[in-house]
């Protein structure tokens, strides 16, 4: 393998609306040689996440912004195809950011060794990675939901809105999710066991949200900022938690975002708005990988992942994921294991 | 005095922007009869109060609006001159909510009887009275400043906000405020003991800021909103706490409220956003009123009240208010005491 030619995606430039494959260079080139300690590794699936946007903004956010000419920072799984380590054989699958390329070197203490019995490769990518951390530590510590509290969750179709819901659920709360169109819709309340689901594309949410949350929302776990932020503020129950994950329906706006204007919500209704980064729980991962693991094992908890082939679509599929296409976790696969 | 005329400001009709004279009708009636348990009380200060306008409203917010025709909502200060009522005799002096009016009939129990030796009667409005436990609960209870950390607050020259900064100071905060005009700027320096002054209308408050919260903001106590709030939420420090108390820059708006579209800085800094109703506290008055009537004594907090004279005076008393030209506590004079 050594030697073999590798082909990126690297950040061209700055994209000031919708991003697009413009925004891209496609570059090939050849694999590095492997270092001490060093491990080579050939990427089966990479992760596609709202958070990409953002990364490609000028200006440092919670983390620095992808450099132009630098790899497309990404998620991705992988298995080791050659190692100069002694904590990785060739083989072995691992978990890391190695970005939007088909191999790529990197240290062996980057790579985090995963087990392919337990869940499949792209799971990893979804509820038992990033995503999955997300929606256990935003819900469970930034939103404190109590048993028999009414939990909202947008984008509730998505890598991390489906994984709040159904944690919720296995929490006692009656849960109400927001997504795009009437087959989300039917997947979560069917599949996923969420007690209603409100079409954003085809009903009016404002008044779905008086309908499905008569008590008022206990927790709101916003994913999509905008219009459907300033609904669900509008109907927050007494001392509500709004948890701020995201705001996808803001990442692309060529102005700037639009702030919620209902806000004052959280005065009348004595709630609090409050932010989080998933990195922060780093230490507390492995406690809700297992727990995950677990309810995944059990058949509690559904891990869905939208799978889009073949590398040369990573462009494309960022644009499925902005567009809000994807149900379940979007990943994009680039090869099969060897 | 039994039978005198009584004069009243009533809501004659719902503003659609700033409030003015012809929202009210001016109302001659005679001072109806005691009936037991009652106390006659000639109104010597009334209360203005930015959550007026919100009153003003219709619709439901953390208390139902005033109805048309009904007397003007307004905290007061005044002196029994009739009682039948053993709780309280003619000569007390009485906080309660009576309106805009210059005599009114109460149940005693409706009444809470204010020492005058203890504080001067308009402070009982102000640093004494809804501003003050608004102040001391918004930003102890909620916004739970740290030694040495940075406060900033807005309105920082008025009722609630010249209070914050004092409380803060006390507790050993580094203290910023933001006021309209140099002179309301040079009061909370020099008088009040802030280290600095933002005067937003003469400087630019994104910049001032940077300049005065170099390490970043911990707590944002917001009475204002609109762009103030977005320049103090693009300066958070990690784990900022912003206490929502009012928006007074958007309570005359013609269109909706203006949110903060800076309100994605609450996840980057992994802060919160909270609001609060000071009555909510109610049990807990006595306890932060003696703690601030010492401070007043000890000349370590000071209360200043902005005195318009004459009951007529109202309207013009409520626009300056919105105009943001009162320093300190806004009251109307309606009468000496007798």
């Amino acid at each position: 393998m050594k030697n073999a030619l590798n082909h990126q995606f690297r950040l061209a430039s700055r994209p000031a609306g919708m991003v697009g494959r413009e925004h891209f260079d496609y570059v090939e080139e050849p694999v590095p040689d492997l270092k001490e300690g060093e491990a080579l590794v050939k990427i089966l699936y990479i992760s596609l996440d709202p958070a990409m946007r953002g990364w490609m903004n000028e200006g440092r956010s919670y983390v620095p912004p992808v450099a132009l000419g630098e790899v497309m920072r990404a998620g991705t799984v992988g298995q080791v195809i050659d190692s100069r380590s002694e904590k990785l054989s060739a083989g072995a699958y691992v978990s890391s950011w190695l970005g939007v390329q088909e191999y790529a070197v990197a240290d062996a203490s980057a790579l985090l060794e995963i087990d392919p019995g337990l869940a499949a490769l792209p799971t990893y990518l979804g509820a038992l990675g990033m995503p999955g951390m997300t929606a256990y530590f935003g819900l469970l510590d930034v939103g404190a939901p109590k048993e028999g509290e009414t939990v909202l969750v947008s984008a509730a179709a998505g890598a991390v809105g489906s994984v709040v819901g159904q944690i919720a659920k296995l929490k006692g709360c009656r849960v109400v999710g927001i997504a795009g169109g009437p087959e989300k819709c039917g997947w979560i309340v069917d599949q996923l066991g969420f007690d209603a689901a409100i079409d954003y594309k085809g009903q009016d949410v404002a008044r779905a949200l008086k309908q499905h949350c008569p008590e008022g929302i206990d927790v709101y776990f916003d994913n999509v900022g905008g219009e459907i932020l300033d609904a669900a503020l509008a109907r927050l129950a007494r001392g509500a938690r709004v948890v701020i994950c995201g705001a996808i329906s803001q990442y692309n706006n060529l102005d700037s975002m639009t702030g919620p204007s209902n806000y004052m919500s959280l005065l009348v209704n004595r709630a609090r708005m409050e932010g989080f980064v998933v990195i922060d729980y780093i230490g507390r991962y492995p406690e809700a990988m297992r727990e995950m693991a677990g309810w995944i094992a059990d058949g509690r908890l559904v891990a869905r992942e939208d799978v889009v082939e073949g590398f040369d679509a990573f462009p494309d599929a960022l644009v499925k994921l902005f567009k809000g296409e994807n149900t379940g976790k979007l990943v994009l696969k680039v090869s099969d294991d060897t």
